[in-house]
């Protein structure tokens, strides 16, 4: 087991710290496990002057799996577009062809009253969002900014998808329904937009290779409405890029635990990169505060995905449901009767619930 | 004043013949009204082949306001894009230049038990969003399908913004801003999209001239889950066509009734369409079951917006939260203890309670 570890920048470092802990304790001396760390995002600037160095680049492709932290540092706005450090992670998701971005999206019944949703609306929540990543108006071209015809200035991007884009993302798609409870509903904007007029007949056809799964559509408006009016109607979404931006942070929010939330991006073979859900958190970095579960869930997530693990990933998924059964929480998710942990506390925690 | 009356498709008619009943209730023997009827939607194609005919176009030309009921059937994919019932709104919006959607989101407290949100989060709620509605990637070309340099089938929309498009849509924001609680949030993908880039820098510039408003910035993808976590946060939101799309039926659900919700697109001066935000309900049309309040309350829109006429809004306003006081409720907002009434009973009431 290969693994790249990029912490990133914030918050990154404390949570990678404990999925690491908790990846050491669940291989243990069972397999070689080779960890190389990277530095990527403002940590990338520093150390090579590029948020995605050549040499960070250069130890993803050697890995089998990459655990990422978070990338991307306030106020970057005077700095050129691909060399912000948020823009890393787009420009390895690109150069690594992450086209697959697996954001799962489910209540611990021990965090319910967490979600701004009323109970009934979200209890048992268990939906899983697939988010089209390399394609789509991120990366379309062209791209960039001039004057039109009028003199005026303006600005453009692409929002395009060939065929075998949504054809890969929609196979992906049905088999994960298939592994789940069966129900697809495919999101677009076909009453508007060509590109997804074509994501639609695309996704279409291929459902016809899985009879098995009910495919419905549903257009992006509506499909945020029904997120938040019932969202225990879906089973698996499959979307674009950016619509699939947009709705995995809100069906996300529907838990009202963000910082709890793992996510996946694959490749087409086994290879992927998983991270958490939030963010770099600035304010709270390195005073011990965060929550590492999210990312303690994603490592779950590689040990399924990339590592065909599943024992292990449940190891450590049952026991980051058991110190939320014990009442452990990090500040984010603290309730009163409970018992407040910091990062490493709640690390050490997992791994001895394990 | 003089008014073309659209009712469009499905429950269009039945809830566009309540609003006017209340027009003519309110403006009385007061001023001369003239009323004239176009056909929109599938009632264009079956009276002119065209979902928008040349008739209906000359009319809205000749008309001060449009009072719009809903457009569109289920099934017209065969039919070619243009053509389609729901695109006549597309037609209309460009062709009359009405670039300023102004959606409301706001909670009646009768109602304020069908969120699915809980209490706390949305009582009190009384949010506006300002869409931009002639722009991005609706209209923008080059638009299409073909095939691309790798012989595979693709398909492609152009998300393009002008400065002079941002410009003006912005004006309009900070003037809503000014006459509400001076917050503007305006949201973007600044952090991806060279277009959105494009839109913060002069969003940022027209702001100078209003030093009064506070304006914050969101990534799309925040304000999804900021809407959600907490909406009260938020006064009035400016954004692009299609995050507001999305964004404006997200916030719509927010309130749990979405039966309610009118909208105004307006052009450069005082010239706008009204419309609820509701859609064709296929399923009850002919029925007098739909809820008239939201066309009523984008009549009363139209009586503050277009005509300057802000005591007969309210007067209207004020009459639809008496009824509602009074517990008559259409089938869709219905709750125990409440009188059931129909299309046509609602109406009235609303005419009885001026
Ligand atoms: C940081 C940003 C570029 C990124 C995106 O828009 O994809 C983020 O929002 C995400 O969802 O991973
Ligand atoms: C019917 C459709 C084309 C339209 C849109 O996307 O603008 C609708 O969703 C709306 O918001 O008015």
């Amino acid at each position: 087991m290969k693994i790249a570890v990029m912490p990133g920048d914030g918050i990154g470092h404390e949570v990678t710290a404990q999925a690491v802990k908790v990846l050491k304790a669940v291989v243990g001396h069972t397999q070689p496990l080779e960890l190389v760390e990277a530095a990527i995002g403002q940590a990338g600037i520093d150390a090579a002057g590029d948020p995605l160095p050549a040499a960070t680049s250069e130890i993803a492709r050697k890995a089998d799996a990459i655990l990422f932290g978070s990338a991307g540092m306030p106020g970057d706005e005077a700095i050129p577009f691909m060399m912000r450090p948020g823009a890393s992670l787009l420009r390895l998701r690109k150069e690594l062809g992450l086209f697959a971005n697996f954001r799962p999206a489910f209540l611990f019944p021990e965090l319910l009253g967490a979600s701004t949703l009323k109970p009934e609306v979200v209890e048992g929540l268990d939906l899983m969002i697939l988010r089209e990543l390399t394609g789509d108006v991120y990366f379309g071209e062209p791209r960039g900014s001039g004057i039109n015809a009028m003199g005026e200035r303006e600005a453009f991007n692409t929002m395009r998808y060939s065929e075998p884009e949504i054809e890969r993302v929609a196979h992906v798609a049905f088999r994960t329904a298939r592994s789940r409870q069966r129900r697809l509903c495919s999101v677009d904007k076909a009453n508007v937009l060509e590109v997804m007029q074509l994501w639609r007949e695309v996704v279409t056809r291929v459902g016809r290779d899985y009879p098995d799964v009910e495919l419905t559509h549903l257009f992006v408006d509506a499909a945020a409405m029904q997120l938040m009016r019932a969202p225990k109607q879906f089973d698996v979404i499959v979307t674009g890029n950016i619509f699939g931006d947009i709705l995995s942070d809100a069906a996300a929010m529907l838990t009202g635990s963000i910082g709890m939330l793992p996510s996946a991006s694959l490749a087409a073979g086994s290879f992927g990169l998983y991270e958490p859900v939030h963010g770099t958190a600035p304010d709270i970095a390195g005073k011990n505060l965060a929550n590492p579960l999210a990312s303690i869930l994603s490592l779950a997530m590689m040990l399924r995905l990339s590592f065909d693990q599943p024992d292990n990933a449940e190891r450590v998924e049952r026991a980051v449901r058991r110190v939320l059964a014990d009442g452990l929480r990090t500040g984010d998710i603290y309730q009163s009767g409970c018992t407040r942990v910091g990062t490493e506390e709640m690390g050490a925690a997992v791994v001895a619930a394990m």
